[in-house]
């Protein structure tokens, strides 16, 4: 037997330089991708220029972290005396990549409707000093973010356990920071931001969504929150739950209009349990009020209203045959 | 307060050689996991030889990605000057990391069969060249799904912010491309494809499930198609939903018959709204019907038709005493 | 249009120096945010010292992998020759990580209560010794849950493309090494493996449930099992399913009451179907039970049931008007 395998790995030894026969075909098959790029249907990004970098956005979230969290995220330990080169340097870099990236997407985003650019790479640098402004005030709402997680998950053994691995807390950060730049008109980089915390939570807040203090999302795996949602304060969303849009409004050519409010109205001190859906722009749900676990809700409820599922009807079978 | 925090520091720096006092007791350690090796129950995979790498997978995606959307992902900017040799250099990368793999999980192949691979390495270079021929055809169907996602959904402003951070189009385009290899029956790859779509986006979709054009997927986290689904043009589903199996057949030894459908069927222009969850080899969503969101259904529904779970009870309390 | 391009191309580089106009604001801003650290209100890590590396983390958990399935996760090709060396060196290293990470989190533990740690780091390298004697139980318990994986999924095409690519094995991997860790009451470190886990697959186990031998996750995202679950033998589980809290008990200060059983109770041989959600400290599901996808449960089931939805309303009308 070890003599076979001894056999079997001399012959299956893969050279590194692979044999004609197949090379030969590239240039051709080059060719007809290259040519594909040509074809009116495909999209390719020739001659725009300048686009933004995912994974400079992504540094670029790392960063803001950081500076959000101090002493939490880096290998680096800080102490009051470190303290403030270590903002510093942290900022100053945060400003150099963010501008940058603000500017690429700008610039992006007049070449789409051919305008020229002349103000892109000021307004770059405006957009993100304008966002370095906001961050004391974005570490206060955080912070009550952190307070409402322990106060509402009895599994949370301390404020730095949901620091450390929280994804709720994680997504809602990068939410917070995405939304900023949203309210600025930034182009492309708010989405690119809220999809990578969808990437790594499985939450997928819209930045356009407007949310208030106190937000707590447990387990989180599945929660949608649409571009037009507007929830209260003192919120609480378990894993898998929707806000949603109900059906799209189109126009006399059949086409979807956009910017109409679609997704629901989360009044203050609301909890929803995990899976509930719930749609529609017209839809309010109730100060004080609690939506059960799988419920689906098209219309408004009042406040202080519970709503549930009937319990589903029992069968006793043996399994026997199922 | 500071000086007893800097004689707690002092007390516990951690020095980086560790003492003997439990180093000692490693060598037992390993020689009884190194044992273990040998217990039949265990899995490894000694003397199996070459295996396909699942970072080089990883890698071969990106070069893919890249290739079907040029100068949307990398950093570098492309004109149509310098097209040509980018598309070229990475077609040839392409090339060189797919042979390699597919050889590796060919001949993995083999020895799980006790097969001598005489073909092995060859076969990996031609299925290889088969692959990098349709790429030209899948841009053309990408290019479908983009515009699906554009006319579907109210919150895309651009194509360009659907291909930059849409994860139902980043998990269709990782789909269609596992597809194929798998019509080229090349083993163990196109899985590690789709779950590597699945780590990142949330959306599962087996390489073997059959998926019409301009297919749009919303959200996506927790959408689940499984390997025998046959899905039509033009329909949109929402996160959460399963096109899944029933339950399963068992041969008379009590063992899963594999490869018969188990998955339900989807015709054209069919919409399924969040976590629905339909089941079945011989279920069948007729054409242009609607599927509302928590239905769960395990037996055919007719064209034209609109399933909605009924509203659910509605129970007024005061959530005092909740 | 080229030519305009061009001009466009010209007009819009971006010096990779950027103007003053801008920057001069910079030391203000910083200063603020250096400010913002007194605020009591936010969280900062400083002069807290030594904290566990989330990083580091990740990395030890990637040996441990290749540590339980040797051959199959590196790029090296092991064999019976090569395989003590290879074992031995990646054992010395996960202790010297693991002891560091796990010596870290105490003492991070022991400052929040402001106590000395004379033994932070004996502590951390007896825990570390402690764990690595469990490998070899742990391989022969992870080896049931691939054959159960195997036994359970028709789609599954050997043990190997389980081993690969299943991201339910991979989070009930990383779910029972942290348990082991949670049992030897290290803080901070098995939940951040568990939300390593839930980040890459979706699944969130919390390190101190309770899970029996052959247990099967098909799927599985947004799969949630709360801290103080009990999971018999062979449990077969579904994407989107919730083994969840209730209602949570307060103190007369109003504050969570941790600790108490919060989560069901699942017995041997029950499946539980997707987007299930089955709910509090007292609700058991007996033996042999099945409970169907979408079902909300919040009392005990007896064995041998099988729970489900009853078939919602069908209401038939055409899309038009839709």
């Amino acid at each position: 037997m070890a003599k076979k395998i001894e056999q079997q790995r001399q012959e299956c030894i893969i050279p590194l330089d692979i044999g004609e026969k197949y090379r030969v075909e590239l240039p051709h098959i080059i060719d007809d991708i290259v040519e594909s790029c040509t074809n009116a249907l495909c999209f390719n990004h020739v001659d725009a220029a300048v686009i933004p970098s995912k994974e400079s956005v992504i540094e670029i979230i790392e960063i803001i972290k950081d500076i959000l969290y101090p002493g939490y995220l880096g290998q680096q330990e800080i102490d009051r005396h470190n303290l403030p080169y270590h903002i510093g340097g942290e900022v100053t870099t945060l400003f150099e990549k963010l501008s940058y990236q603000v500017s690429r997407s700008i610039i992006h985003e007049c070449r789409r409707y051919n305008r020229l650019c002349t103000q892109c790479i000021d307004r770059g640098q405006k957009e993100a000093v304008n966002f370095l402004k906001k961050i004391p005030k974005l570490r206060e709402i955080l912070a009550l973010d952190v307070r409402a997680a322990f106060d509402g998950d009895p599994a949370a053994k301390s404020y730095d356990e949901i620091i450390f691995s929280y994804p709720g807390l994680l997504a809602i950060t990068i939410y917070r920071v995405a939304h900023e730049l949203y309210v600025q008109d930034v182009p492309l980089i708010p989405r690119i931001m809220t999809e990578h915390a969808h990437s790594v939570t499985g939450i997928d807040i819209h930045p356009g969504a407007q949310i208030g203090e106190r937000f707590f999302i447990d387990h989180g795996t599945g929660v949608v929150i649409g571009e037009t949602s507007i929830i209260g304060n003192s919120v609480k969303i378990y894993q898998g739950v929707t806000l949603g849009a109900l059906s799209f409004a189109k126009d006399e050519e059949g086409r979807l209009i956009r910017g109409t409010k679609r997704h629901p109205t989360i009044e203050n001190d609301v909890i929803i349990y995990a899976n509930a859906t719930i749609l529609g722009g017209d839809t309010v749900i109730g100060a004080r009020s609690v939506i059960g676990g799988n419920v689906w809700i098209t219309q408004s409820v009042p406040p202080d209203t519970m709503v549930i599922l009937e319990t589903p009807g029992l069968i006793y079978k043996s399994r026997k045959g199922f």
